[in-house]
């Protein structure tokens, strides 16, 4: 009898589910909009509803159902327990207790970023690796580690929580986080701009940058033009995330390290900027690592969130 | 019937093995010297000898031996293979399989660092929690992490070498391991010497390490005294430490951090020094850790390799 598995990757928006055979093939994939009105009370009906609808519209009897996997923006640690997701307007709470309740099949949830570097891991630019850095380079900077083949969740789930390591003691604005001379603040989209900006503020050099929109995006094109005050930029990119690559690898001494999100979109020439530091400062245990670029996009938290449920109850 | 299990932890001069109930009540320990000449090959079947002298002596039935864990130094993956301790002569070769093949009896191997800091969490400073950092501040630097109960390996075995993971640009002396501004160089026994020593040289400043001998101790003593330039030099190690820690805390989220090796015997003052640094720059997720000191002392490696065992057969 073939089996299935639903992976729902929440984020403050919209709701992304996937429907999954056991091998991880992608059967269906749709999404609803995230009501995070009274405490986000409806988000997880909602959800529940809607797997409902899909496994009577395929005619699934939920005895072939191994579970739902569900990744959320919060800390949530291995019982599936949230402790605060503010996008989502959650406190604490089972998430595991609380949509197997309604669905009365098995549920595991994780952290949204951590789910999604199990989905490369199992399907995309991880494939072959079960020691693993998952660098999510988006607005923020998220992450995902995984240790033999398993999420690192942590003592209370803000494992691989990589974008909040300090690297920086001379930094004047202050993170989202709180603290001053977060890794994200150098090395997101919203970083790489902040550095392209001041670069532009301190001198009246020429750039492509100059009077244009600055974005992670407009900053590595224009590396690729040779600019060369973007290309410091990268540089200085390259050093925070490369140095910081090397301090996580000192402590995981990972197989490989896959960089996703918006800003890995500009593609191999990320590598180039990062590789070089990451291999100065590397311990040698972990020189030889391989970097690649993510490949599943959006969809790495749905697929990772399938992973999960089989990796529990299979 | 009741059963036992043998730790055993290699060092490049001593080999320490312990003999242990399966609740981890250590019934007896010795040692034997380290014989390294002619590749160390017979550090082994020394250690093996002796099990089964004292398998004789206290009339147990080999049924009634869980298993022999042991510590080494070098990176061991999750096979028990050894890939390279310079230390003892060794190349890349199965501890496990080698030692099986001799006594007959279940075998698993790690890092001397790793089981170490397992040791610590099962029956020393970290009992109770099984998300840890241990740290062994000695003639270099050492780590062990311990993620949901099991020692972190990483993909080679060099998984918790925090040591060299790099902490200053602005350095110009090499260390060991090759590279330049590794944690070691400032807050091991060593590097807290270099560190008070450099501050020394740089000033006629009066201080009680003027003149004397100066180490780790002669340093943590003065600041106890309540000299300036020692407490100088503890900010300095308790920055580059705290600061480590908090990056390390924000890949793997611990319950708590537990300091061991030679520096730890100046005490609770050590913490006095990193706590301030540590809760500044880590994430909030990580901010309200445990902090502790090692209590196994040498008996850690033992204590280690004896839970590696249960761990793995029981």
């Amino acid at each position: 009898m073939s089996q299935y598995v639903f992976g729902v990757d929440i984020g403050g928006t919209t709701v992304k589910l996937g429907l999954f055979d056991t091998e991880g093939n992608l059967l269906d994939k749709w999404e609803i909009p995230t009501r995070t009105e009274e405490t986000g009370s409806y988000i997880l009906p909602d959800i529940a509803k809607d797997i409902q609808q899909k496994i009577e519209e395929k005619q699934i009897s939920k005895e072939m159902v191994v579970g739902v996997g569900v990744g959320a923006p919060g800390p949530i640690d291995n019982q599936g327990v949230v402790h605060r997701a503010v996008n989502l307007g959650w406190g604490v709470f089972s998430i595991k207790d609380t949509l197997e309740e309604i669905l009365k099949v098995p549920v595991m949830a994780g952290n949204d970023a951590n789910v999604a570097a199990l989905g490369e891991m199992w399907k995309g630019g991880g494939q072959g690796s079960s020691d693993l850095i998952v660098v999510t380079l988006g607005t923020g900077v998220g992450g995902g580690i995984i240790v033999d083949g398993k999420i690192l969740t942590g003592a209370t789930g803000a494992g691989g929580e990589i974008g909040h390591i300090h690297v920086e003691d001379n930094e004047s604005e202050t993170c989202g986080c709180g603290n001053m001379g977060c890794l994200e603040q150098y090395a997101s989209a919203t970083g790489v701009t902040r550095l392209a900006n001041r670069k532009l503020k301190e001198s009246e050099r020429d750039s492509a940058l100059r009077g244009g929109e600055v974005s992670a995006k407009t900053v590595f094109d224009a590396v690729k033009a040779g600019d060369s005050l973007a290309i410091e930029v990268a540089e200085e990119f390259g050093k925070y995330l490369g140095n910081c690559l090397a301090a996580i690898a000192g402590v995981v001494n990972p197989e490989a390290i896959v960089l996703g999100g918006g800003v890995s979109k500009a593609g191999e020439i990320l590598i180039k900027y990062i590789k070089p530091y990451y291999e100065k400062n590397v311990f040698h245990g972990s020189r030889n690592v391989k970097f690649s670029l993510a490949t599943l996009g959006n969809d790495a938290g749905i697929y990772g969130a399938a992973k999960l449920v089989l990796d529990t109850f299979q």
